[in-house]
């Protein structure tokens, strides 16, 4: 019997591509090193067989651990046996699939009432869904391998009720837009094509009637978003993705969320071409592997932005997918072969193979990295992120719109990295990501009262409360603007964006320019951070950043005991550890990490506080990290008032040479030199005595526009929103 | 004029190494790119020439940094004069030698008064002793080139008058033995040997007479050591090294004091041959470099013993003359080889290149680091440290002598590394060398106040107080005792130790094990650390561990606010975070870190109690780390107090593929289970049910003993001072 014929109805990899594929020898390529390294590491089940034991565990335990090897192993002898025609693979999915077969139906939900969508396989619906992602592929490689009388006991027995269970039985699960039920609409649309069930592929597609509107989740995020009047796999695309192909519940949700994403969108393309899936608005599938690998620094990991957990990068198991079905369907950017060849394996697709065959060739150049502005929405009309990228360094700015349960009150907050470590850090979340002694590897309860909070990020906090009293609702109804992203001249890029809402009577409106001059050993940034005051309040603006401070032109007075900063809001999780009053209208803040020194350059006012603080307050399991931060305060008054500094980079220091170069920054002086309604301004000197004006008109953002003030005697007269100006030198 | 015989002077680099360098093409090997490297470094001097200017500056100010510069320079250019022929070189020096020889006799000793020892062209006479030792290299160098009347010149109105002030018009400086005037001894020597001058090699050999004994240092540390008889270079490697060739300050410093030391011994090897110094006490300056080298973790940075700059590693640039040294005269170790390719730069010298000329061969290999004891004392008699290493851990403990100046009570303190980082920290220093916002660069009074205490150490501390009260001159006149050091067996290796001195009353003696059985995924630590006690007392044992804190089967009240832990001793600097108190008898301490988890298994007291603390109280000018530890107290008993567990390092976590495996130890239980005056066991069980003990006996190190006791009806019976036993096998 002719091989290709027994899988006809694979949605992964179709007898065309495999005939492709096992014309050539693949010895020597990737393809041919992932496929013997996938060949090794089933060999041991090809002895002892999968078990399929009754559910009983959470994450970590047995039975969760035992499932989820079945379904990662099913999936890839399913690729196995399409590719050598050994059918020792088939057999192994086979008898496995018996096993589930003859349990399945006996199965309640799972014993644990900890999710509010409980499934059968695992403690809740997603795992249930990501065993079905992965095993239809299974089960679509060896489809036509079995006899008609087991296909009909599978899909009656099994995989129909198992589609049925995920969605009709349980609809506010399967009809919900978020990243947990995209897993379920590609998992019973896949079982759909594999079985060519086309009520299966339909509901998949379209989701099911919506009626689901007052349940909410685990996070206490409602289920049915407010005006969502479609559902299932494509309103999943439409809604989850901005036309720039940001997700957004951010890049950490986005790693996880591609996987059902592609390789349903796979399955569709192989057997139903007609959807032309990957040009689903204007492509947006593959423009959204671009815009996650762009919220990567240098070192792969992905931005920690809303929840997320530090140190997940583009090295992740999951990426391997994206990275080939993005090279192959996209424009065959030879930067991602680049980061294929990091992943050292591809996925055993159509796309892995082309990905090998390529690099084999020798073909593959550094993925670049670029500045770029991702607009947040369906619409691309709910803010966005920008990234500001020049030499070592990385300005990343966050403006988007709430990103449901996973999202943070942190509008307007910005972190900053250097060679591909966090000088100012976004928390991320506060989880340990299946580490057992840590509430079982779920999100911890400082997750909601730390990491969530606006003091836990790098942005201003008014009166000590956190951007829309921290309530999700109201945080969800509207997003930030953004105001001017410009990274054309490399030297002065800038993004800005207004948020009217995170607080009664307050407008604020942050304008951040990373800019790269001769005149300085880095890129420094420009931060001009307006607060107009309907009344007068408390502004705080926290900077947590890592190393060791080392010396500040305030004086700090120590605490001799220490309480925290607060009672709520976040502010109880900080120990109030020293703190000083400005007595210049100009201070610096001078601290160093690993290899460089870092200096914020304030222009202060009179009486500004300097707070300096510490995590783990109030943490009684020890969850926090402790790390240190500190707060710019000030006694806000109505109208407008301009937090105004510059931060550089500066200098270096090795243990081993011990030489200290340039420990002190090299600016000299920061002033507002120019404020009103209409314009900011901050001009600041260096120690040769040059001297620079930034300019931004806060009202028109157009480029069109010719705008000319007077500063001093000095006249300015630029071109589009803002402009740098030298001052020393002619104009 | 034949090259070969203008520099017959030269102490460095000999005539006959010169021809012997020349005559072969150095083009495609590392002596030939260092020397293209040097000669890069030093053009833009042939242009400028090198300023001379009038002393005033501290470390990291202008005129301390251009002598600096001058000398390096200089020195290299004698080398590059002698290997190339070209005369600029030679001309640098000598033009700059005539800026000295003007300025020099017009000055002063330097403005500052911070030293004891105040030089001349910089702060400190230690500095002009680096000048001096550099500077005799460059003009011996040129000294026949030079005519007879320049020569004489220098020689009289430069040289002289400088050996004369490092010497006689400074003897508190010349006659101390430390590794400050290891310089000024090699200098006089150095300088004496390029002038022929034998009246300053004697003195640089055999010191000045003894006159010196009440004069102290800055740190407080006495000139004269007490039964000093000897000065001078000799005396120096008599007095730091012990015959293993430990340098009783620590690494640290001996990473610095090695090049006076091996470039005058290279010196005297060249023209004092009848010396013989590389044999001086069978080589110990040859056994002083592996024994530098062997107290470096797996990415070469040197244990933090006493006073040290965590981060320094074999990278320095000062450790390339003792590899190249080390790798010529010692036994040509091919593992030294393989330091010098990392270091990818050789010194100029005929080691340097004969080592470069074997690495082209393709000759060397990984250098091996071992178990390893090391004595310290003149002979071996006043304690040492033990280095037990297995697989990816190295266990360091130490119970060497006071370590004079820079020494800390940390006696029976040991540290822990895995793959080359930390689990159980020494502090190091509290000091950021040449950074200038740190007190100018030099120790911080936190050093004192905290990184010498003993609460700073992973070691006993009794009533709050450090060891021997923290007074330096009492700790100086006795060390402890090596009790047993085994390494024989891989499996069990024994590292022992007796303290009783430190406090009055109080007999200390810790045992450590490093155990690699097949029963547990890594090597692990058994500690038996008995506290004998005239009289009852406060028992406190520190962990300073890296990372996160996981869990603790002791229930832990976190505080509300916090205060220090104490008021001196160090503990002012300890915030008390959180405490509890054992109720049973083996309790668990749980923590991650990087990529690895840890268990401390404690064979506990009702009533023992856990502290939990960070550093970083009364610290005004934020000069500590805020780094965590955690505290085991116990009320000690009159009488054997043994303070026992088992470290263990278990399981992994990637937050790439955010797979947690084995969070929780293998051990699940821990029993004293023999204790006496003649004997100590500890009883431990794995979770599979396996139960071993390991028996010491605290009396008689003999090897050739057999013991035999009985615990709960089983006999134990073994040759030698210890053994381990896995109690449900037969015997």
């Amino acid at each position: 019997m002719c091989v290709s014929t027994l899988f006809a109805q694979s949605v992964t990899l179709t007898e065309g591509e495999v005939e492709e594929i096992i014309a050539v020898d693949n010895q020597g390529n990737l393809f041919g090193a992932s496929l013997a390294q996938a060949e090794k590491e089933l060999a041991p089940y090809l002895e002892s067989g999968l078990d399929v034991p009754t559910p009983k565990d959470l994450a970590g335990g047995y039975t969760h651990t035992q499932h989820k090897v079945n379904y990662f192993t099913m999936q890839r002898a399913g690729l196995l046996f399409q590719i050598t025609g050994k059918e020792a693979y088939a057999e192994l999915i086979k008898t496995t699939l018996e096993k589930y077969l003859k349990q399945y139906p006996t199965w309640g939900r799972h014993p644990s009432e900890k999710s509010y969508a409980r499934g059968k396989i695992f403690w809740q619906c997603l795992n249930d869904a990501n065993w079905l992602v992965y095993t239809s592929q299974a089960y679509g490689s060896i489809y036509n391998w079995l006899s008609e009388k087991e296909r009909k006991q599978f899909n009656e027995k099994l995989f129909v009720p198992m589609a049925n269970f995920l969605s009709i039985e349980t609809p506010h699960f399967f009809n919900r837009l978020h990243n947990h039920s995209t897993w379920a609409n590609a998992g019973v649309g896949m079982i759909g094509l594999v079985m060519q069930n086309e009520g299966l592929i339909q509901k998949a597609l379209y989701g099911l009637p919506l009626n689901t509107k007052t349940a909410t989740d685990n996070d206490g995020g409602s289920i049915q978003k407010e005006g969502q009047t479609k559902a299932g796999f494509l309103a999943q695309i439409d809604h989850s993705f901005s036309p720039d192909g940001y997700y957004t519940e951010g890049p950490y949700y986005q790693r996880y969320a591609m996987y059902p994403f592609l390789i349903f969108a796979l399955s569709l393309e192989h057997q139903k071409k007609d959807l032309k899936i990957f040009e689903y608005r204007d492509g947006v599938l593959l423009k959204a592997i671009d815009a996650l690998l762009q919220q990567t620094d240098d070192d792969g990991e992905f931005f920690p932005l809303n929840d997320a957990q530090k140190g997940m990068s583009y090295y992740s198991r999951e990426l391997q997918l994206s990275l080939a079905l993005g090279y192959y369907y996209g424009n065959q950017d030879e930067g991602l072969l680049s980061l294929i060849q990091k992943q050292s394996r591809v996925p055993l697709t159509y796309s892995g193979w082309k990905s090998a065959i390529d690099l084999a060739k020798g073909i593959g150049k550094k993925f670049e990295k670029r500045s770029i502005y991702l607009s947040d929405g369906p619409k691309g009309e709910k803010g966005g992120i920008g990234v500001l990228r020049s030499k070592e360094h990385e300005l990343i700015m966050k403006f988007t719109q709430h990103g449901m349960g996973h999202g943070h009150f942190d509008r307007l907050s910005y972190s900053l990295n250097y060679d591909g470590h966090e000088i100012l850090q976004d928390y991320g979340a506060a989880r340990y990501v299946n580490i057992h002694q840590k509430d079982g590897g779920g999100y911890l309860r400082e997750n909601k009262t730390w990491a969530k909070q606006t003091i836990a990020h790098n942005t201003v906090v008014i009166d000590g409360q956190s951007q829309f009293d921290g309530k999700v609702k109201v945080a969800d109804r509207i997003a930030p603007d953004e105001f001017v992203f410009s990274a054309e001249n490399q030297k002065v890029q800038v993004v800005s964006a207004k948020e009217n809402n995170a607080y009664e009577g307050v407008e604020l409106f942050r304008t951040l320019a990373l800019i790269t001059d001769e005149s300085f050993e880095n890129p420094f940034v420009i931060d001009l951070y307006n607060v107009k005051l309907s009344e007068e309040a408390e502004i705080e603006l926290p900077y947590h950043y890592h190393g060791q401070f080392m010396s500040s032109s305030i004086d700090l007075t120590r605490n001799q005991t220490l309480s925290p900063l607060g009672e709520e809001d976040g502010y109880q999780h900080l120990w109030k550890v020293a703190d000083g009053e400005a007595d210049q209208d100009y201070e610096q803040i001078n601290w160093f990490d690993k290899t460089r020194f870092y200096t914020l350059n304030v222009a202060s006012n009179k009486g500004d506080q300097l707070v300096m603080a510490r995590l783990g307050a109030n943490d009684p399991n020890f969850n926090l990290r402790n790390d240190p931060c500190f707060i710019l305060k000030r006694k806000g008054q109505k109208g407008n008032n301009l937090m105004a500094s510059v931060l550089e980079t500066h200098g270096s220091y090795s243990t081993v040479t011990e030489a200290s170069r340039n420990s002190y920054g090299n600016i000299n002086s920061v002033t507002i030199s120019f404020h009103t309604d209409e314009y900011s301004a901050i001009s600041f000197t260096n120690k040769q005595d040059e001297e620079w004006t930034f300019i931004i008109s806060t009202v028109d953002k157009s480029s069109q526009t010719t705008h000319e003030i007077t500063i001093e005697d000095r006249q300015y007269k630029w071109g589009g929103p803002f402009a740098l100006f030298r001052n020393d030198l002619k104009q």
